[in-house]
């Protein structure tokens, strides 16, 4: 239990100095003083920095899928209206962040993509989960009738999910929340337009 | 004449190292020894890594423009089929890097936002620049009937370059063309349709 939990302030912990530094950028030095323990502890519940990098991308995971089960797989809205709203959610939480950041996945295939396998192998195995939960939605508005079937869904997904990360790139840049609110409102008046 | 021949090469080398490494992590030293140079020239040409990284961005700039000079601005070929062959260009140039680095500038905006606000303003009028290109594009497009008038072309524009840089990145993740072919392949069949 106690080492649950030891773990776990590490990887909160971490996963914040990362997403603000990059993962080369936060020193493990760092990350131990935030968390409060020395650096033997750290060697105690991870090998070495890079198995730390792979359990902040689960940890991030984790925060991704608990967002689109609450807005994404809502039962009490129409799929593309959880789509909108699970955007909203998106950029209320990148609003409170003063639209720094960006986000910790899109962060690390940026920077991780040309040098570590093992990172970029979890990253495009995250990124297939991503776009299945978007593939989902648009297929479920496919045949409630709400989302034209020529559609392709699967590739509509990848063109959703990467274009938001290019949006959030380009928020972080700008440190405004305009570019999300172009792409959503692009998105859903050019793209995803009802009809059968 | 040398003097300018000795700082292209610096900045030439370093931008090759720093596509691949991102800016913080392409050392000093490293670039040095790939321009040939000793550490005493470095700073006759740059007071600083900072200042060095800024006219990283200039070089960068510059393929850019001239990529855009020699595809979005051909004065033989419709403005949408230019902005095609501009995307074609892009994408065989990746494919000629085995799909890695990315967007030089996408990069740099991701790793550089937060951390050094020159590099952010620099960064962000580049990115207005890229937008203007496309947006005169859509522009041309749309006076000579080619596309529809109906569409906000600025806010096209952006759709399109956010879109991209995330297609970008997602490419990187994959080592594959997929996801650019997916990008315009959507761009082109949902959002740059022909009419008035």
């Amino acid at each position: 239990m106690a080492r649950v939990t030891t773990q776990e302030a590490i990887v909160t912990k971490g996963a914040a100095i990362v997403h603000e530094k990059g993962f080369r950028g936060a020193g493990l030095q760092e990350i131990l003083r935030a968390s409060g323990i020395p650096k033997g502890s750290f060697y105690f519940y991870f090998r070495n920095k890079d198995e730390f990098g792979l359990a902040l991308l689960e940890h991030y995971w984790g925060m991704i899928r608990s967002l689109a089960e609450r807005f994404l797989e809502d039962p009490g809205a129409p799929p593309l209206v959880r789509l909108e709203r699970y955007m909203d959610a998106y950029r209320e939480m990148f609003a409170d962040m003063g639209f720094r950041r960006g986000c910790p996945v899109g962060n690390l295939a940026q920077e991780m993509s040309d040098l570590n396998e093992p990172f970029r192998e979890r990253i495009s195995e995250i990124y297939a989960g991503m776009h299945g939960l978007i593939a989902k939605v648009l297929e479920e508005a496919q045949r409630r009738g709400e989302l034209s079937p020529g559609l392709d869904a699967g590739k509509a997904a990848w063109f959703i999910l990467d274009g938001w990360e290019g949006a959030i790139m380009h928020m972080k840049l700008s440190k405004s929340g305009e570019p999300l609110e172009i792409f959503k409102k692009m998105l859903f008046e050019c793209v995803l337009k009802t009809g059968a």
